[in-house]
């Protein structure tokens, strides 16, 4: 039930389509922000854009299709402020506490200071969405990269099994980067975000 | 607002008192275990029951003060599971592993896998009722104590900052023995006992 994000019946067809699918992000955005995702309908959502509901149907396939497209973009944005982060870190090290304060930070700022569309980000990473599993999935790769890395350049010990190490290490920066579990961390993401990375990199010590 | 659990206005007398009390305290466990704790109310309990609203009020100042007495219960008893698991371990680094392995197997199975009072526990996590704040304390002087034992034995290194190592640590377990979020860890939870204290040993390593 949860596989068909994304997924819509009808093909774009062209610019004056992808229009309508932008206003109609931007509309449902506006409406999810303020009325929560749960409790909208695409008929509320209809209603409120002034399309008829079969009209929104043409272009996306259920309210969760639209819900996936803002969580995408969300998750995007997030996934580009944290490569932005760790681009110029001249060490492993430095990537991986990079990525754990990019994460940590621009995750509290997109889904909670303007906390509008939290809702969706919680459902979203609650069932597991397709657009939030491709994004923990990219979070593990980076992971993957930042411990090849360390130990081809001798910053990071051989010994572990690299999946042992790598797992170990997402599942730590897991509760930040799922938007359900972060929203319980709030208070402590900014301390997380230091003494986390710090204790893996003493794991990580050659 | 989420400060007054565990008091009453009355003191208890007696025996009686105190069978009464047992008697509401068991009902409303059968009732929020059936209808959720959000969903119901004293007025909902009473009739169930079978006593007058304003009798259970003479026993408990309000919903969440029995919420907050099942809460308690349920945490004493992983408490008890944690402490066994970790009295008979010979050195400190097992004492961590049967922490981490403990807390994550007794709350699934007490909060989860039973998933009857799931409910209450989710509330009293997000919300941090006293019993949950006092349980989250126990478990970091726990892990202060596993760190102190493993640093006078020479298991551990002593360079990094007590607090910084213990606290880090405490973050690490956490979304283990916050209900509201080991219900999205339930899934890599048994794995996450065993490659998380592994992690963190290496970090301790002198």
């Amino acid at each position: 039930m949860a596989m068909n994000e994304d997924m819509n019946t009808s093909t774009l067809r062209g610019p004056l389509d992808h229009e309508i699918r932008d206003q109609i992000i931007n509309a449902a955005t506006q409406h999810f922000g303020h009325y929560g995702y749960e409790k909208t309908t695409v008929s509320d959502l209809a209603k409120a854009i002034g399309f008829s509901k079969a009209y929104i149907y043409k272009f996306f396939d259920s309210k969760q299709a639209i819900g996936g497209v803002i969580c995408s973009n969300r998750l995007a944005m997030i996934m580009q402020i944290v490569e932005a982060a760790m681009a110029e870190a001249p060490t492993a090290s430095e990537k991986l506490r990079r990525l754990f304060r990019s994460i940590s930070e621009a995750g509290s700022d997109l889904f909670f200071h303007d906390r509008k569309l939290y809702d969706i980000a919680a459902v979203a990473s609650r069932d597991q969405w397709p657009s939030v599993k491709a994004h923990e999935l990219r979070i593990r790769e980076l992971i993957q990269q930042i411990v090849l890395e360390g130990r081809e350049s001798g910053e990071f010990e051989r010994k572990t099994p690299l999946d042992e190490a790598v797992n170990a290490i997402f599942l730590i920066l897991r509760p930040y980067v799922n938007s359900a579990q972060l929203q319980y961390n709030l208070d402590t993401a900014a301390e997380a975000a230091v003494h986390l990375p710090a204790l893996i990199l003493r794991s990580l010590a050659p």
